[in-house]
């Protein structure tokens, strides 16, 4: 037995870490990272791949915690380019039929452009001689072998690429040329010189020449980029887990700079921005890679192949079209011809706008390729934020237009529309953007250097680049608006200006950019909602996620246009109306306050009757645009002290007026007010008396509310509305603080139906906010009618956090040390906030079957957290209207991942 | 069989709801109440008790909820009062021979002076003749007609009793006398027709005649007394539930003051003062009952009547003897002679100070009257607080005698010492104690109104009333030391002053009182704390204690001399060291806060290399304490803006300044640490960046204090101490939190231990006191070694509660209303917080066998919240020095509750 056990351990030791192209699939993610598994698989499927073998996620996971490279790996990397070499009938480092690679990383999620690829390896002084005699071009071979040098140098080496293409532009200058194209093979052959020499200078060395040298430093290289700063940063965005590692895929080259016949280009099956059905992308002749993807030249669209190259158009769409029938989706392709030949070098799932997520969602349900379910979790709910995102309003930018305002019109990279304060660096933009200034980043072009500066943004501008190039694609990633290429305008970085037209914009001033027509406009332009009304793609795909859901979406309004808007987003309900925010509107104020610092109950009644009309107005409103739907309405809930006058400000006033007029009038009372405010005063008004603990200090206040509520009810059910109301009293945390109350309010309620005669459908329930109320929540469902976990409140009582003080402070830190997983309230925590709302659905559905509970946190409109709310079972939840509809494709993703799950345990 | 239940419920639709006192026991507390099923019991024993009747509690609660007398209630009472008269040969209205009744409450629970009494009930015109005929004493038949007339009047009809006073002062006045006693039979006749008219002038009728008419009278005013403001006021004090009712006793009167053969009193099987085994107790010679309790004469002690009528004296110590040993308890015994011949007219067991208390628990074990386990049982835990309150300083107490500071001497009525300003009305008293102040209530004597200001002071001093006056009974419950009958001083409660000898003392002046001793100062003497170990009974009583309790009794303790009081006091380890305590230290501050302000690591570590050896210091003088024993260190805790100056006055004087001195260096210096101030401020700090929270963000801080304690600790292991730390984190929600900070201190820790070259034991564990811990301690459990609750975190997070701000709010209207059923800052809640901590004890032995678990929130000095410890199965509970023998009594008291639970329950 221990032999045995041995036996395995020893066999654990050495497991497969290199794997050739046709002996993975695209299941194989998780050791092969997406791009391995692709290749993989259209190698499989018979497509034109150039060969090659990919080293798994594990080794370089190895690689990173041993710090050195994993025993017979490269045992394994020689083995398999002996099958590569047999596969293509060239040698690794034969020069007289040399095999070149390429190197490139491949997590199991897509980074783009955050992790380094290096090119054109395997070629030295030796093997480039079989290059030229085999191509009969020295331009192309000098210029990889240039190419090369670099890469290798910047990527594997960390010698800053900037020192190459100052060499690069300095031999472009001399040769008085602009495009790189331009130079010679003299040219290049002297940079290659140049090139050499400053390495030698640098490294103290000669650049390497053994090709599997140069491989296994370029593995190295690979692996350890899956740890640099903005790779880091882009996981800690995306929320991908940092221990996955990155796979190293290592492919023989293909080059599309072998003159005119050959080229390189990225293509989709569908159109990313607006979902059409159509092959759609942009290549380059005579060019590598990543001229398309850097930007540097901007390239052409694909439709011009069609005229230019129809064989290989042909061949291209006829391959696209198997590529996505096997995926069945959207799928981004590289595809690179050499000399006439088209290769297919990677495809993955198309990363897409929200518009087309949704439309090619719908589309291929209608093309029987995918089902309904399917259909529904082939788009991110946060991502259609972005189709409900204000746009300008088309009069004020016709307007602008008319004003001549109109700077430049660049490629419509990223949909919607930004207005902001031009700024033109990423440290700048992050700098103003946390700051909580709108700022617009504009950038010649982007790197994933300047993706910090993106975060921070509301929109992005480029000179140059396509809408593959970086800043496209990070864009559309992120759900900001971009316009790229915008070649019109000048970026001058060092003097922190844009020129267009002999226009000049400074930093900090005004701009507006519109991503989905890629114009740009000096000055600030207002925005409009979008109608839903009119998505028509949307709304089918909402049809079918409201057919699959089994949670309402209900939304937290205050006033009846949010309610109508809201129900137009397709709310079922309203779920939190804040009555408080009614007392702050300006006319109401001073009323307010003199009902807070009434002396006497007679005295208080007396403001509150004032303020009784306007709620009845505002409540009235609410019940009309909800005819048919539930209203939530939560009685007062904040501090007094919040509509007084600020203590500090009153400190500071009295300490100036104590020596320039110390007998005033205005002195004496301001001192009155001083002392009322310091009287209300807390340490901590979080935890001190707000919510129900008002209510039943000052019950004038929430009778006053009821008789509101119960008035606007009555007669809006006279009016033919169908009125139900539901009275909501907040942060109880023990059921004797709700019988308190709702003994008050049940008699008011009581009269004033009687008063008007009408029956109205009303019900008293409670917010689940305070721990204690959560863990007694069967003794509180005895007598409430209702429940709404408030799990803004609950996760700051939870964890003990005060959200005003925390977020900008150690929670960052939290977040980014993984000392939380989540920002908790953002995410609704599972394990703590959310074991309180199990205990707190349990035993209140215990005590009163058929509870009805809902949730009018901010977490109702985030879709993990909708996830969770499906879970543990709760009726409704409500959120922000304009996250309604993506609560609603999250409820019913959450039904569709249960039944996925079912049926993996089967 | 639903006949049956039909029969049964009919059945009890008609309970027994008058019981003659042979009919009872006294187990029958809950429906005859305390009195009465005293007086069953001892009619069933033989002993000389008037006979009469009880109406149980049941009718007493069916009469107030119905508001109506229960049916047939009147008739159960004509009933059992033929059968008195049949027991005594008298008739209810007889003139004859005319039978008079004592009419008197008589709750579960003792609540003396609290409800009304009504005697000398059946007289009338007529039957007051009977009385005269058969007494030959019209004197006394008179001055039992205008006591009865008086106190039927303000007790059943809410006639104040001061009008009828007015008429006995005027005829005092008028007839030149002092005592009423003085006044002869025709004064009395004339007071009689003086308040008979009144009654009618008042009433708009006569005076009832008719016995039964004022029996039912009686009855529902007695009934209607339970819920009078001065008896919910003192069930709220004393935690009674105010759904108990109360019984009514009526019983035939016996009389005390039919002349110089005739008596009364109240006296105690042992000394209540004391705990001495002996007869003891006042009495007074042709009085009523009242007399004495009210102390309007004071009263002769028993010993004289040793002298007097020593046949009386030895039967009266049979009686009481043979009680005493019936009940197995000390007892309070009211008698009366009547004519030469003695009854037992009451006996409960004697309240008694916490020094009797203790003394009679373990003399009465001596005497093989009650076991061990009954001996912990007999004293209040936070009785023997008393015990160790500090006492006035010898030396300072005879140099305020030798300054003549000694103003009179009156009766040791309740031990302990207290100085404080004086007050002379209730009102004041309570709005002084209120405010903060220490003030000493003096009243000429107290009543049931006075109890509110007794509350509020610190001692109590009367001019009138013997030991078992009101105010000395009071005064013995609350354990507030309390000087009766100093009847050398007077009392202007109009002019708010007091005169002495000459010397006038008015409001506010400081006053000190003795209850040990009786004596009374002018000024304020300073007080020491009593010595534990001289308290020999106590010391007996706590190892009984000590012996049963499962419970460890640890205390909270910041510095050495603390630690060893604690020790003194029994503590078993330091549950609670707050290190922050040594910060705040006036010469460590400017270096504390320079660490603060520190704009670098290195400037923070430089400040925080001098706080080193200062905290060392501590850290080693608390070890050598505890020698042998665990000392847990609790890491810094509070936000570090508490170590800065004020953000307000900073605020103050930068507005003042910048009129005054604009250009100074010194607005310049105040700017810059607003603004430090102002980045560190929070909204909440209760939940903000605090605890380890801190730790995290400044990990220089713990790494500087785990530098502290563990050199210290090595230090002391070296000169032989015998040292166990336990290094504890504060305020952690999620495990990561604690995992975080301890791989920062855990190398710290075994670098010192390697430096030092000593080993010790050392432990890093973690407090719990977030919701969120609670519900995760599994996870938290496996990184932690031990737990500590700290319950007013807990307790301030699972209510949402900040403890600064609701106290002295709502928090207060919520106990008053029973919202909430306790404070819960003083008594743990056990369905909420409790529940949290039921988890959290369940999660964490699961996940770590045998998991140290305490307690070091002010809960563990708490005798409920002690005994909900035990039955959690905490390890320990840690509380504040003066309370560890509180707490040691109560987890005593704590497992022969658990044992008498099981043997009930067999």
């Amino acid at each position: 037995m221990p032999r045995k056990s041995t036996k395995k351990k020893a066999a654990k030791k050495t497991p497969k870490r290199v794997y050739l192209f046709h002996q993975g699939n695209k299941e194989m993610r998780d050791l092969l990272g997406g791009k391995g598994a692709n290749l993989a698989e259209m190698s499989n499927l018979g497509l034109p791949v150039p060969s090659g073998f990919t080293i798994t996620t594990e080794a370089c996971i190895d690689y990173l915690s041993k710090k050195r490279m994993p025993a017979g790996l490269m045992e394994g990397v020689r083995a398999a380019m002996k099958k590569v070499e047999k596969e293509t009938g060239k040698g690794f480092g034969d020069p007289s039929n040399p095999l070149l690679v390429s190197v490139r990383s491949g997590a199991k999620m897509s980074m783009p452009g955050m992790m380094d690829t290096i090119l054109n390896l395997g070629l030295n002084d030796r093997t480039l001689q079989g290059i030229i005699a085999l191509t009969g071009n020295e331009r192309f071979a000098y210029d990889a072998y240039r190419r090369f040098i670099m890469m290798f140098s910047s990527v594997a080496l960390h010698i800053e690429r900037a020192n190459f293409e100052k060499m690069l532009n300095a031999m472009k200058k001399k040769r008085r040329v602009k495009q790189d194209t331009d130079l010679s093979a003299d040219d290049l052959k002297e940079l290659v010189k140049q090139y050499k020499a400053f390495f030698k200078r640098r490294m103290k060395r000669d650049f390497p020449t053994d090709p599997m040298e140069q491989l296994e430093t370029s593995i190295r290289a690979v692996f350890g980029s899956w740890n640099i700063p903005r790779a880091v940063a882009y996981r800690n965005f995306y929320k991908i887990p940092h221990d996955l590692g990155t796979a190293v895929n290592v492919q023989t080259m293909v080059f599309g700079n072998m003159g005119d016949d050959s080229g390189t280009g990225v293509a989709f099956t569908r159109d990313v921005a607006t979902g059409e059905k159509k092959t759609y992308g942009e290549f380059l002749m005579n060019a590598q890679g990543e001229d398309v993807v850097a930007g540097v030249r901007t390239p052409i669209e694909i439709a011009q192949m069609k005229r230019d190259n129809p064989r290989i158009y042909r061949e291209f769409v006829r391959l696209a079209t198997r590529i996505e029938k096997h995926y069945k989706d959207a799928m981004d392709i590289e595809f690179t011809i050499e000399r006439g030949k088209l290769y297919i070098l990677q495809c993955r799932v198309g990363k897409r706008t929200a518009r087309a997520a949704v439309r090619i969602a719908v589309e291929m349900v209608k093309e029987r390729l995918i089902t309904k379910d399917e259909a529904v979790m082939r788009v991110e709910p946060d991502q259609i934020n972005q189709l409900l995102l204000p746009g300008f309003d088309p009069k004020e930018k016709d307007l602008a237009a008319k004003e001549g305002r109109l700077l430049a019109k660049g490629l419509n990279a990223s949909p919607g529309a930004a207005s902001g304060a031009a700024v033109f660096n990423a440290d700048r933009a992050e700098e103003h953007g946390h700051a909580g200034a709108a700022v617009v980043l504009v950038r010649p072009e982007t790197t994933p250097d300047d993706v910090h500066g993106m975060l921070a943004s509301k929109g992005i501008l480029t000179a140059r680049g396509g809408s593959t190039s970086h800043a496209a694609v990070v864009a559309r990633g992120l759900g900001l608006p971009c316009v790229a290429g915008c070649e019109a305008i000048r970026v001058d970085e060092a003097a922190h200006r844009l020129t267009v037209d002999g226009k000049v914009l400074k930093e900090m001033e005004p701009i507006s950019i519109d991503g989905t027509t890629g114009e740009v406009f000096a000055g600030l332009i207002p925005t409009i909602v979008p109608n839903l009304a009119k998505e028509k793609e949307l709304t089918t795909l909402l049809s079918w996620a409201d057919d699959i859901r089994r949670l309402e979406v209900w939304a937290n309004a205050d006033y009846p246009r949010d309610a109508k808007r809201a129900r137009s987003f397709g709310a079922q309900g309203i779920g939190l109306c804040r009555t408080e925010h009614m007392f702050m509107e300006t006319e109401r104020l001073p009323i307010v306050q003199r009902m807070i610092l009434a002396h006497s109950s007679e005295e208080r009644r007396a403001a509150l009757k004032k303020l009784l009309p306007l709620q009845r107005k505002d409540f009235a409103g609410l019940f009309r645009a909800m005819d048919g739907l539930p209203v939530v309405i939560r009685l007062i809930d904040p501090p007094l002290h919040e509509f007084l006058p600020s203590y500090e400000e009153l400190l500071v006033d009295i300490a100036r007026l104590e020596i320039k007029s110390p007998t005033s009038r205005k002195l004496k009372g301001l001192r009155k007010m001083l002392e009322e405010v310091e009287g209300m005063r807390e340490l901590n008004p979080m935890l001190g008396t707000r919510g129900c603990r008002l209510s039943i200090m000052m019950p004038e206040i929430v009778e006053m509310q009821t008789r509101a509520i119960m008035e606007a009810a009555c007669q809006c059910a006279k009016a033919g509305v169908d009125v139900h109301v539901k009275i909501m009293v907040p942060l109880i945390g023990h059921v004797n603080e709700f019988t308190y109350v709702r003994d008050r309010l049940q008699p008011v309620a009581k009269q004033v139906i009687k008063e008007k005669g009408v029956k109205v459908d009303y019900k008293i329930g409670t917010m689940i906010e305070i721990p204690r109320a959560a863990l007694t929540a069967d003794e509180v469902a005895e007598q409430a009618e209702f429940f709404s976990f408030g799990t803004n409140d609950l996760t700051q009582t939870c964890f003990g956090y005060s959200r005003d003080d925390v977020e900008g402070k150690f929670l960052l830190k939290y977040v980014e040390e993984k000392i939380l997983p989540e920002n908790p309230f953002q995410t609704i925590d599972p394990e703590g906030v959310g074991k309180l709302v199990e205990i707190a659905v349990k035993l209140g559905r215990k005590a009163r079957k058929n509870l009805e509970v809902g949730i009018c946190g901010e977490h109702g409109g985030d879709p993990r957290s909708v996830e969770f709310c499906h879970k543990v079972g709760l009726d409704y939840v409500s959120c922000s209207p304009f996250r309604v509809p993506i609560a609603r494709l999250a409820a019913a993703q959450a039904v569709v991942k249960d039944k996925v799950a079912i049926s993996d345990s089967r």
